[in-house]
Formats: C-alpha cells, sequence, structure tokens
C-alpha cells in the first residue's frame, strides 16, 4: 500500500449527494484542495448546516460535475447513483457506503450502460457522532478506503475515484465488491452483531453484578453503541455474507453449550483459536503486529497529571505505541496502561520510578 | 463502596500459597505494608523467583499464620484450601480463584466443621502477562476485589479478609458465592467467549480482508487472546451460568439468522437492546457514565509527541478521561482520540488548534 504512484490530481467541480457525516466531511476535505464543492440533500436543513461548516456551496453547479459522490444511507444507495448517472451523462459516480454488492446489482440492472462510468468506494472512518455538525476535513486522515471497481468499469473512472481518496488524505485499498462486502462482513458486521449479543445480556443484569464490570467488559462491548436504525440497514444489505458467518459462530456455540453442559468439558481448542485469531489483526500503519509490553501508572485524576506523565516518558527518549486509562472504582486516580515496544518497557518502568512515578509491568 | 468504616489492620504471619502473578503480588502488596509473609508453591521454581522479587520468604512460618491466602488454578482451589484448614486449625483461609461456588462446595463437602474459617474472595485484576516475574506490588491499587462469605462464615474470618483487601488498596465489593458467579458469569466469561467466537473466524480470512481492520474489531476481541488452558479451568468450574447465558445468546443468534434470512429483516429491537446494554456499564470510579466527547488529534509517530500533546492539552486546563491512539495504516503518524467532558471538548479543540494541532470533534 505504501509504494503507490501519486494518482492525478482531483478536478471539480464535485457534486456530493448527501451532507450527513460523511458527506460533509469529503466535502470539507476537496473544498481544504481547493476543489469546487457543490451539496445536494433532500433535507434543506442538514444542507444548510452542511454549507455553513464550508463543505461547499448548496448551488447548483455551473458545469457538468466532473464527479458525483453519494453519501446517503444503504438503502438508497442504487436509485441515488442510477439518478447521478443519468442527470450527468459525462460524470463518474460513487457512493461512499458500507456495503458495495447490492448498489452495484441495482445500477447495473437498472442502467446498465451506464455503469462503466460507476465505481464504488467506502471509506472506514466514522464516529459516535452523526450530521453534518460532526463533520471534519480530517475525517479521513490516514484511514484505509476501499475503492472496488467491478468488471466493466472505465479504468478513467477508477484513476478518478483514486485521486479521490488521496485528495481526502486517506489509504487506498484496492478490492473487488463482493471481496469488501465479504470482508467488513467478518471484520466489522460481525463483531458489531457479537458486541450487541454480549452487550443485550447487560440489560436485566442487577446492579450489584455491574460492580464488577471492568476495561474487558467495556472493550468487548463499546460498538454495541451505535445507531440502531443505522446498522439495520448495513446488516439488511449484507445479509447473505453475515448470516453465512452466523451459521459459523452458531456451530461453534452449539460446541460450546455442549461441552459446558458435559461433565468433562473440552473448550481449549476453540479457545486456542481464538488467540490465534487476535493474531491475525494487523498492527499500526498496516504492517505486522509489533511485540509490545505495557506498562502500568498510577495517575492523579486532575488536569496536568497525564502531560507530566508524557513529558516524563518522553524525556526517556520511549515512544508510546498506545495509551489506555483504565477503570478505577471508588479511587480518585487513574491506573494509565502505556504500550511500548517490548524491549523499551523496563527503560519506561525505571524512568518513570526515577521521577516519583508509581510505574509497574 | 467509599463510605465504608475502615477495616482492622491485617495481622500476619500470612501463608500464600501459589506464587504465580496473583499469589506473588499479594506478597509483594503485604510486604509493602510491613506483614509478614511465607510462600509455598509445588513448582519450586516460581516460588525462588517470587521470593526473589521480595513476595515473600520460602521459609516455612514459625509460628501458626493468621491467615492463609490459596492462589493456585481454579481446578485445585477446594483442595488446596481443605489442607490448609487442616493444617492450621487456627488460620483463616481464602482463595482468590474467578470462581467462587465450586470451592465453597467442595470445602464444605470435604471439612465442615472447618468451613467457618473459609472466606472466598476475588480480585478484579490480573495481566496478560503471568508468572512470578510479573507481579508488582500495585496490581490490585483500585481495582474490585470481591468478598464472598457464605452463611456459616465466622464473622471475625470475614473482617480478616476486608483488612487483606483494603491491604491490598483494592476496594472491597461484598457479594455471595453464587452473586459473584452469576456476574463473572455475564461481565466476563460470556464476554471472553463472545469475543473468541469473533476472533475464531479471522484465523482463516483472506489477508486483504484483514487490511480494513480497525479499532473496532481489535477492542471486541482483545480478551481473547487470554492463556486456554487458564480459561479452560475457569469456564469449566462456573459452567451452569455461563451455560445459561449461552442459552439466551443462542436464542437471539437464531433471531439475527432468522431476520437476515428472511426478505425483510427486522434487527433494530435486538440492536436497540445492545445499545441499552453498553449504557448499564459504570463509569469511572465505579459512578454513574458522565457525558463524554471525543476529540482527534494527528500527532506525528516519534517520542516527545504526545508529552507535547498532552501538555498542551493540561495548560487549556482539561481533564482528560481516556486517550486511544487509534489504527492508522500505511501513514507514520497516528491519529489519538482524547475523551473529555462533554461541555470540554470544544474548548480542547480550540486550544490544541491555537497550538498548531490539527484537532477535531
Amino acid at each position: 500500500m505504501s509504494e503507490q504512484a501519486e494518482p492525478a490530481r482531483l478536478v471539480g467541480p464535485v457534486l456530493v449527494v448527501g451532507s450527513g457525516l460523511v458527506g460533509a466531511s469529503i466535502g470539507l476535505s476537496l473544498r481544504r484542495a481547493g476543489v469546487d464543492v457543490h451539496l445536494e440533500d433532500v433535507d434543506n436543513r442538514s444542507l444548510r448546516v452542511a454549507e455553513s461548516v464550508g463543505a461547499g456551496t448548496a448551488q447548483p453547479p455551473a458545469a457538468q460535475p466532473s464527479l458525483v459522490v453519494v453519501a446517503v444511507p444503504p438503502n438508497h444507495l442504487g436509485e441515488v447513483v442510477v439518478a447521478a448517472l443519468g442527470r450527468w451523462p459525462a460524470a463518474v459516480v460513487t457512493d461512499v457506503g458500507s456495503i458495495k454488492v447490492r448498489p452495484l446489482a441495482e445500477v447495473s440492472s437498472a442502467a446498465p450502460d451506464q455503469v462503466a462510468r460507476y465505481v464504488g468506494s467506502h471509506p472506514m472512518a466514522g464516529s459516535e457522532r452523526s450530521g453534518p455538525i460532526a463533520a471534519t476535513a480530517e475525517l479521513f486522515d490516514g484511514r484505509a478506503w476501499a475503492v472496488t471497481p467491478h468488471e466493466r468499469a472505465d479504468p478513467a473512472a477508477v484513476e478518478t475515484i483514486e485521486s479521490l481518496v488521496s485528495t481526502c488524505r486517506a489509504v487506498l485499498v484496492p478490492m473487488s465488491p463482493a471481496e469488501h462486502d465479504a470482508a467488513v462482513a467478518r471484520i466489522s458486521h460481525l463483531p458489531h452483531l457479537l458486541a450487541v449479543l454480549a452487550a443485550a445480556r447487560l440489560t436485566d443484569a442487577p446492579r450489584a453484578q455491574m460492580s464488577l464490570a471492568g476495561q474487558g467488559l467495556r472493550d468487548v462491548t463499546r460498538v454495541a453503541a451505535g445507531d440502531p436504525l443505522l446498522w439495520q440497514q448495513i446488516l439488511s444489505s449484507n445479509a447473505s455474507s453475515v448470516a453465512e458467518l452466523l451459521q459459523e459462530v452458531r456451530d461453534d456455540l452449539d460446541l460450546l453449550i455442549r461441552e459446558l453442559t458435559d461433565t468433562t468439558p473440552e473448550l481449549a481448542p476453540l479457545l486456542a483459536r481464538g488467540v490465534e485469531g487476535t493474531r491475525a489483526i494487523p498492527g499500526k500503519h498496516g504492517g505486522p503486529l509489533r511485540r509490545e509490553a505495557t506498562v502500568f501508572v498510577v495517575v492523579p485524576d486532575r488536569p496536568g497529571e497525564l502531560a507530566r506523565l508524557f513529558a516524563d516518558a518522553g524525556d526517556a527518549g520511549i515512544n508510546i505505541e498506545d495509551v489506555r486509562i483504565d477503570h478505577d472504582p471508588g479511587r480518585p486516580a487513574g491506573l494509565v496502561e502505556i504500550s511500548v515496544a517490548d524491549g523499551a518497557a523496563e527503560d519506561l518502568v525505571v524512568a518513570l520510578g526515577d521521577r516519583g512515578w508509581v510505574a509497574h509491568r
């Protein structure tokens, strides 16, 4: 991914249809690069907000747009792409939805003569917030952005979408629409549903049980807080890929239940497979996972203490890979977990100890 | 939890049976408080390491211990507690295992006349590392520690275990053994298994699919990296509570599969229940979850930059609640997520922008 030739500069005007978080953020990213951006939305209020934050103008483009970006909810992607291809016969059209097979099938069926100008894509960026008020030009900085050309796609159209990705400062990840949907089923949609199943068990938990909850539970369930109506559309649009994986999960689940109701449960093989799965996730910068070690530091919960901690770590010349502030019941102090390269952990413990911190591995 | 009377000071000698991560860390915590600690382990090498890091002496206690702490793997808890009750007829005995009903049943059955001196407990602390070399006196600082008296427990024995918890600077969470096992089934064992089921699906993923993986996937699956043999024992020892929850999960899973193979899936009610579940998890300091907002900052991936960032945030007088460094494919810059109180996010964005950072909400 790191040695690609720089794509050609994106030339506007660009029309963005849909002025929610992603659409307005694309507008802001393109405006940052000096591209002429026009916005459309069926919701006039959202359109006015997007315009007011600087994502583009709500005036129609004076000339034919070179690119139309469709950023509407999953259920409307196909119809809006087809309408754009019809209205702008010289424009390249992309959508930025979370699923890619269904919109392509809809466009291929409704506009077979124009589908060469359509190339789907999907920026792997979002926020727990939504709407144009949360939009920002930096939303895609350094994030993966899948571009999913189909067999009949015009190579020049693919290049246009690649230049959109680079203009938004994202990292191009090319794959087919089917590969994309299989990938997000596995790395996003299924984990989302398993997080939902874990979180759903908490709704009728006695309050006393929850007092033992820690960071592990928070990590497993965090994504389950996502918008149910949006996720309903995403999951429905990728139903067969997701259902296939859920069947595999059900087989494993049946095995677990069978073993746990046996007198001598044998769970280790499946548990070992889980360990192996965590090792398949790429590390920072898309490279292989570096070996990291964790250092724990007790930090008073008041302004300035984290600054002092990181200044002390910086003085020791140690690069911090990750930071987490852990759950801490009943005490006005946080327990901070700092991940560093494996060889640097002991140095960090010593350096922080010398500077008066309570730090341990 | 915050207004309890201070328990009586713990008086030694204390005998810790099992010198792994938790046993040796308890030894170090008690030594920090000046308590006389003796260590035992069937593994002589582990015992020598624990002694060498200062967790206590491997010499037998000269006098009868006041307290015996059993810190052995789940499968051996009952027998080792029974042996300790028999050997030391004046000592209080606790265990620090992850499950509480089964060891109590074993002790009640094998030593009915001595069970009054046994009170189980469970510190909610651990590490992805194991063994005495990873032990630290600070392991329990501010962590929840369940104490689970049974009906026939001697009140003085319960007080002894409460003083153990306070000496280790942990936060006492009293509950019955059955409540404890139901609680950890829901907030730890079930989420662990669902993380395993999500991670197990990654072992046969094409490498290209993994290039779209992000922080959500890493969060859902992180705990699945835990030791399979230890988890095999934990889950087997809490089999009925875990199996009961897995049956509920299976019902939800069947519903999901049924809906996803329907022409018009209706998933929103279950997704909404997941959202509700995430809101049931207590926030930092055991209190209700505070409303927090996230600020994103682009940070060069080299020593000193985080220090500069936190110094700048500290100058603005803003208390940082949580920090996360996000996955960042293909670029030598990290995207740092900073959580702050909802009202402080805009101030932080402005303050960081003034100091030259690219920050947004």
